[in-house]
C-alpha cells in the first residue's frame, strides 16, 4: 500500500512532535516541514525543511498537511491557507473560537476541495470525545473536567512577564479529594478554587524583591487571584534540573444515573511526560484518519467527533476487530 | 424531528435495562417489545410486548431493533433473523466468535438491504474503543485492561452449580497495586494470578460442607484455580441484603513511549453500580447512531470502530461543537 505523505508546516515543539511520531509511523512518509524562516538555517531532525513560500509547488504531492502554529495568532490564517492547497489538520486550542474557526475553514475547505479537521489533540480532542461519550450514553448527569498535574503555558508567560522574574514555571494541580469523590460517585458542586491549585516556581533576577513578586502573583486577577497559588524561590541551577520539561494531563469524568440510586461513573485520564509529544502523536493519527477519509470524498471542515476510530489505525478492520473487539 | 422508532428484542436484565434507557431519550420512542413468551404474561414497565412470532409485521414501523438476548446461545441466531427484518444492534460478547457473527451478520444485512452493529457495550464496546485509541495514539507502547471490581456473572454460575450451595456471587477484584504502577508508567509482566483475585460470598444449603466446597471452589481449573480466590460463607438473610446488585467496571490503560524515556499514559475507567444498566445506556445510545446510518445508507455489519461519535448524540453538530468541544 502507498504510504500517507504529510507535511508540517510550522517547526515549535510541536511541529518537531508530529515529525518524531510520522517518521516513526511505518505507513506515512514525512515529505516537507515548511517554515517562515530560512530552511537554510533550520536544523531540523529530518533534514526537510522547505520554504512557506513555496508551498503552492507541492500540491498533489501531499496528502495532508499538518498546521503546527500556535492558535492565538498563526493557526486563524495558518488552517484557512493551507485549506487551499492540502487536506490539513490543526491543534487550534481557543475554545471560545472554535465555531468561527470552524466556519472560516468549512468554506475554504469546500470550495478548494478539501477536507480539514480542526481541534485535535487532547483538549479539544479527546477530553471533548469522552465529554460527547459520557452525556451521550449517561445523559442524567454531570461531567467534570480536571486539568493537570502539569505546566500551564499561559500562566508560565504569565509569571514570566513581570519585572524581576528571570525564569518561571506555574504547575496546575487538580484537587484530588474531589477526583475521588466524584469516581465514587459523590456529587460535587466546585468552584474555581475547589477544582485546582496553582504551583509557581520562580527564579529572580539579582537584587529582586521575592515578598513584592509573590504578592503580585497571588493578587493577578484572571490567572492567580482566584485560586489558592503558591510561589517557590529557586536557583536557576534548580530551575534548568527540575522545569524544563513539559508534563501534563488530567481527567474528564462523567458520573450519570440511569435509574434512582444507580451511579455510573465514565472516567478517562491522561498522564504526559510531555505534553507536546503527546499532542503530536494524536495529531499524526488525525491526519492518517484525514488522508483516508479525503480519498473517500469526505470535503469541508470535520473535527474528531465526526471520525469513525477505525480510521486512526494502519491496522485493516478485520484484523482490529479479531484483536481489540 | 420525528423520534427514533426503538424495538426491544428479549426481555432479560438487559431488555428491561435497554427499556428504560430507551424511554428516558426524548428523541426515541419505544414501540415494542418482542419476546418469546405468551406476551399476555409479559409484565414490562412500557406495557408493550409483542409475541416474537410477530416480528414481521413491525417491518417499516421499526427503525432500530435492540437484540437483548445472551450471547452463550440467542444472539447466534437472534441478529441474523432480526437483520432479516430491521437494522439492529447486539451486545455479542464471546470475543473469540466476533469475527464469525460479524461475517454471518453482514451477508444477511446486506442482502436485505439492513444496517447492523454488533458487540456494542462495554467489553467489547468502550473498553475496545479506548484499546484501538491507544494503540493508534501511542504505537510503542503496552495496552492492559483490568476487570473489576465487579460480579462476575458466568463464576457466579459455576459457585451455584456446586452441590450443597445455596447461593452465591463472585467479584473479580483488580490488582490496585499494579493498577498504580502502570498509572505511574512502570510497565510491568503479569500473569493471570497477578492481574485479579476473585472474591466468593457463598450461602451453604443446610448441613453442607463449608470445607470441603471450599476446597472444590478454589480448586476448580480454568474459573478459580489460576487466580487467589477466597471464599465468605454468609447467611441467606446477609446475601439478599448485599449481594444482589450487579456492579462492574474496570479499567484500559495505554501506556506508551513517544521518545526515549518519555512515557505517556491513557487510562479508561467504569465504576457501575448495575451493570445491565450501563450496557444498556450504551446500547441505547448505539441505535440511535445506527437509525442515523442507516438513514443515511449505510448498510451491512459495523461495530463501534466504524461509527462516527456525533452520531451517539442527540444533539446538533454545531451545538456539541460550541458546547463540549
Amino acid at each position: 500500500m502507498e504510504k500517507i505523505k504529510v507535511a508540517i508546516n510550522g517547526y515549535g515543539n510541536l511541529g518537531r512532535a508530529v515529525e518524531l511520531a510520522v517518521t516513526g509511523s511505518e505507513d506515512m512518509e514525512l515529505v516537507a516541514i515548511f517554515t517562515r524562516r530560512d530552511p537554510a538555517d533550520l536544523e531540523t531532525a529530518s533534514g526537510l525543511a522547505v520554504a512557506q513560500s513555496e508551498m503552492a509547488k507541492w500540491v498533489g504531492n501531499i496528502d495532508v498537511c499538518i498546521n503546527c502554529g500556535g492558535s492565538a495568532t498563526d493557526l486563524r490564517h495558518q488552517s484557512p491557507e493551507a485549506a487551499t492547497l492540502f487536506n490539513v489538520v490543526d491543534t487550534f486550542d481557543t475554545h471560545a473560537a472554535i465555531p468561527q474557526h470552524f466556519a472560516v475553514v468549512d468554506q475554504v475547505a469546500r470550495e478548494n476541495d478539501r477536507l480539514a479537521l480542526i481541534s485535535t489533540g487532547w483538549d479539544p480532542g479527546l477530553f471533548s470525545l469522552n465529554r460527547l461519550l459520557g452525556e451521550s450514553i449517561l445523559p442524567q448527569g454531570e461531567t467534570y473536567t480536571f486539568w493537570g498535574p502539569g505546566l500551564s503555558q499561559g500562566h508560565s508567560d504569565a509569571l514570566r512577564r513581570i519585572d524581576g522574574v528571570a525564569s518561571a514555571v506555574q504547575y496546575t494541580i487538580p484537587n484530588e479529594d474531589a477526583l475521588e469523590s466524584i469516581h465514587a460517585g459523590e456529587q460535587l458542586e466546585l468552584s474555581t478554587r475547589d477544582k485546582h491549585r496553582r504551583e509557581c516556581w520562580v527564579v529572580l533576577e539579582d537584587g529582586a524583591d521575592g515578598e513584592a513578586i509573590r504578592e503580585q502573583i497571588v493578587t493577578m486577577p484572571n490567572y492567580f487571584a482566584e485560586y489558592d497559588t503558591t510561589v517557590n524561590f529557586i536557583s536557576q541551577k534548580e530551575f534548568d534540573r527540575d522545569h524544563t520539561g513539559m508534563p501534563h494531563g488530567g481527567t474528564v469524568i462523567r458520573q450519570g444515573q440511569t435509574s434512582d440510586g444507580t451511579s455510573q461513573v465514565m472516567s478517562f485520564k491522561l498522564a504526559l511526560d510531555s505534553n507536546p509529544e503527546f499532542t503530536g502523536s494524536v495529531a499524526c493519527a488525525t491526519a492518517r484518519a484525514v488522508a483516508r477519509m479525503a480519498a473517500e470524498g469526505a470535503r469541508g471542515a470535520i473535527t474528531l467527533f465526526d471520525v469513525p476510530p477505525v480510521k486512526f489505525s494502519p491496522e485493516a478492520p478485520e484484523a482490529l476487530r479479531k484483536r481489540l473487539l
